[in-house]
């Protein structure tokens, strides 16, 4: 309460608190009064609803605004199996490819290459949002139905996005697992169907979303009965422009003590360069995620979107090897 | 290109720039050789096309991303004309009313204060997308019959936000103009079906978006041939945390040099705080945006959603008044 | 405290609260306890000292760090007197003047060009902190013994910067306001010495510094006895590059309401462009800033620093005549 | 060149670079006409001597703003020697103890215990910069003569700030290392001092500065003869506050790549918690850094300053065993 709140001002609050079915307590400080909002849902209340009332200066949260996403939720680490494939646990897992599905001959020479390096999710776009409506916007339906085709010949599972929420259920029939991209981390009706779909999914961070809004965005997910959620950090945007995206490496022990879900880690969408892709690569294995989605392209040269951040197959495999290693440093493998 | 660049590597980016239509010149200097690549359309095509190629250090756009929404594309601003009142000319236009449409008695008597102040539209979300799924998500379409029965009964326009793709044309049957919320700036689907739809909209920035993204998304609307696009700014996320968002004034002349289309300006959403909105709303039309959003709600403290920014109907006509008289001191009226 | 800490965990906060001679509160909440430490000096502990605790999950401040700053420490807005001339009242002070001295004739150009057109205020840096080593690094003392001159021939107050605590004295000598510099917010020793001096004093604010930190580094000027302080909101670094820097103008608002001190807003620097430098010097007026600071050059285009951001004698005219229209509007006079 | 700028617009361009002793290019696209300024000294011009002139739509800069201090300068790796210790080479240098120099005893126990865990060189702040001037200043004086005679008696070198210029000499005589903090980096009367010393020195980011900045500072260093010049790397601002500051490490490999100067990095002030500085370490040493800055305290508990981001002696020793098997991996050591 701000100095000199009256206590018809206190009263206020405490019988709008009441009313809402919470305990209060006032501390009596020497400048001011804190009332003290006591229960065990008031991270999902509005701090609006007690910060217009007169007499109040701040309304500060304790509580966090996530639920089903915190680590309290559960006792233990959630694992998503993929197609076998277990990942939350000490595997790494890497996930890489292209970024958009451009013919079968580059899919196909991208999956053999991606898994013989030690992949196990190949990645390929079939629908691209682009910034620029006059880009390549993906192949769409032929780009779901070739993931299918290569999903199934090379034995490995494909990752791709969607970004309808009419579409959900058909990508759904294609794919592995869908992915939400970092525009969409806050596309609801999105995240209403994915959630409802029970199909694995992997939510990037938003561009400039915090960690509370990112968990919470998962907490839709979750909400919906969907369990096979799964993180994805791909750098934020701040005022430093050497990187297209800024990869906060902080963000990695933070969520990993704040939620039970596992973390994937996009280093190649942070870096904008292939050149600053292996350094990240190993920092984020270093620093304890569960995995990494990783661009590779056949020949990034020919590359129709993102092709200077895609690392060409021979780069790819030797990071596989250093990471490795790093990976054993870490009592992980790969 | 890089110090030391081979002639090879040099040809090998012209070879490309005039695969791709492109005139090319070289400038030679003491240290490094830069390719000039000329062509109208070079604001369309990735750089990335370029600076994956051997030899390359750097590839820096002259030409902007957008296009359609440049100043350069029209020769005079655009006008929208929203139920006969003219968006982007001399009368500053003031859109008013509560975040979220919750009861008819609600709605009507925040039409009767804010027409009665000078507002000429009405705001009133119907679907709310909220960043917690355990928060009120708004009447859906009860609201939006509530909205056009208000609009009728108090001859006024509305203006409400569209979610999802599919909902776009029954929206359009019932709202004066579509609002794209800020989290759904890069949703492409979305963008498309309003864009499709002819409907005037009304394209919020997203909260860490680049004014060149914004212009950008504005192209996905004005190349599906709606030309009713006006631009919506509401604060940008910075470091600062004293204020929900920062409020950027600077983006006011910016925008207006660099595009044709109407800028409309919400300080509600950046203030967060009621007692900050008059500053800023006098700050916006003495800056020269084009109108403003401003969320009044006949009782705040009863709010369900955004309690804390509302204006009550009485700070709202004491605030008109003061924008009565800088509008005129600037050349122009409300 | 953590969900789970234990009453010895509890008991030790509690004892260190009371060590430092604060009180404590229990408030015991369905799933967490929370201690509330009372006392009225609690803003200026460091919460490390709470944190480092056993069983302590976070503490959160009530209370502001800053203290002689806030608008609680003093009944009413501070006014600073500047040769005569009142800072924080009614009338809008305008400071005026190139970026660095560079001649004695375009000082004086500028000193007559500003006073004629309204400026009560000149300024001039002699001292010049660029960012290179190798750029024009200001004309130091001939520049001050310039500032003098202008200052008595042309009965103006002047202002320039002081960037090394060891010439406090000196530049005080000849200067009616000493700037520090937004690189120095945090330069405690130079604020050391400023703050002894008792010279007025404009500290700008930091260009990535929150309100919390500038008004407590404004602490260090108060603590040593200088009351002449005055503020000046420069801009902040945010991703958005269309601009120098974001002019958030939120923060007028809130400082108005956090502080009695006086604010002088810079347009120029966050502008960065002349022709943005208009719009946003109106919105300041209207927003409720007590002054402004204005870049002005007899000859931009032969500017020897920030040319580009400097306004000619007419344009600032031009200007002027604006800006007293809407100061009036707003209940002000300039 | 604007569209549509006419013949005598471009002449005035291309006289001024001329002017300034540059050669010229004309391009002329189908649209704009733009003009290449050639020269090995471009970088350190103001592109605002451009940019003033009329017809000018935008000044890019492609040469670097640094010089000293980027990798083009110098063929190889820069290496500084530090009492006989070479940072910069395969070695990764760990420099570690407390925030502040509290007493003699705390010194000591912190010098044993980060010695026997393996860093090779004690930091401790004699001079503190405080955001509060309530808070502790640090012990000065004291605490030179407490970090020598602990340099002496345990072997070790130390590394101290220093933040007036004017103390440069002295604390030189005290220290191995001479710090300058992330609120100095632009302190340019302490950079040229520092710069005329010839000690060794840690040049700390800025909180929001970018890495052309950071590098650009860094030539005030080396531009006055100090070849011994590291860079320290703390983490930058950005909107998430689930850390103190954001650690970006993609700026890791830009450094590498931009310069030839040692990077070393604290993980401690970004993560401003404990529990969060192992993982960051470890991340730190993956991405190729050549040494690391942690702070350690012999009782956090009872530390006098930043408390809450130091590691015990025993926490210290476990990491340093990760670490030294993370270095293997990327085959470097400890």
């Amino acid at each position: 309460m701000r100095t000199g709140a009256t206590k018809k001002e206190i009263d206020g609050v405490v019988q709008r608190a009441e009313s809402l079915g919470f305990g209060v307590q006032l501390n009596q400080g020497t400048d001011k009064t804190v009332v003290a909002i006591l229960g065990s849902n008031t991270g999902q209340i509005s701090t609006d609803l007690f910060a217009v009332l007169p007499g109040v200066e701040v309304v500060t949260r304790i509580m966090k605004p996530y639920k089903l996403a915190a680590r309290e939720f559960k006792g233990k680490d959630s694992k998503v199996s993929i197609d076998g494939i277990e990942v939350g646990g000490k595997r790494i897992v890497v996930m890489a490819g292209p970024c958009a599905v451009e013919s079968e001959k580059q899919l196909k020479a991208a999956a053999k290459a991606v898994k013989k390096a030690g992949a196990c999710v190949l990645r390929g776009g079939a629908f691209k949002p682009r910034t620029s409506p006059f880009a390549f916007q993906g192949l769409e339906d032929i780009g779901l139905a070739l993931l299918k085709q290569v999903r199934e010949q090379f034995d490995i599972p494909v990752i791709t996005e969607v970004v309808d929420p009419h579409d959900v259920e058909k990508v759904a029939q294609y794919a592995s697992i869908l992915q939400i991209g970092a525009r969409n981390m806050q596309n609801y009706s999105l995240l209403t169907e994915v959630g409802r779909s029970k199909c694995p999914v992997l939510l990037k961070r938003g561009l400039s979303a915090t960690i509370k809004e990112w968990l919470t965005a998962a907490d839709y997910l979750l909400a919906e009965g969907n369990e096979k959620v799964m993180l994805c950090e791909r750098g934020i945007r701040t005022f430093e422009d050497s990187t297209r995206f800024s990869r906060d490496i902080g963000s990695i022990p933070v969520i990993k003590g704040a939620s039970h879900l596992p973390l994937i880690v996009d280093p190649s969408h942070a870096a904008g360069h292939y050149s600053l892709v292996p350094a990240m690569a190993k920092a984020v294995v270093a620093a304890g995620a569960d995995g990494l989605l990783i661009e590779v392209h056949p020949n990034p040269k020919e590359a129709l979107v993102d092709g200077l951040q895609s690392l060409t197959p021979s780069d790819f495999t030797r990071l596989m090897e250093s990471l490795k290693l790093i990976a054993e440093s870490v009592g992980r493998y790969i």
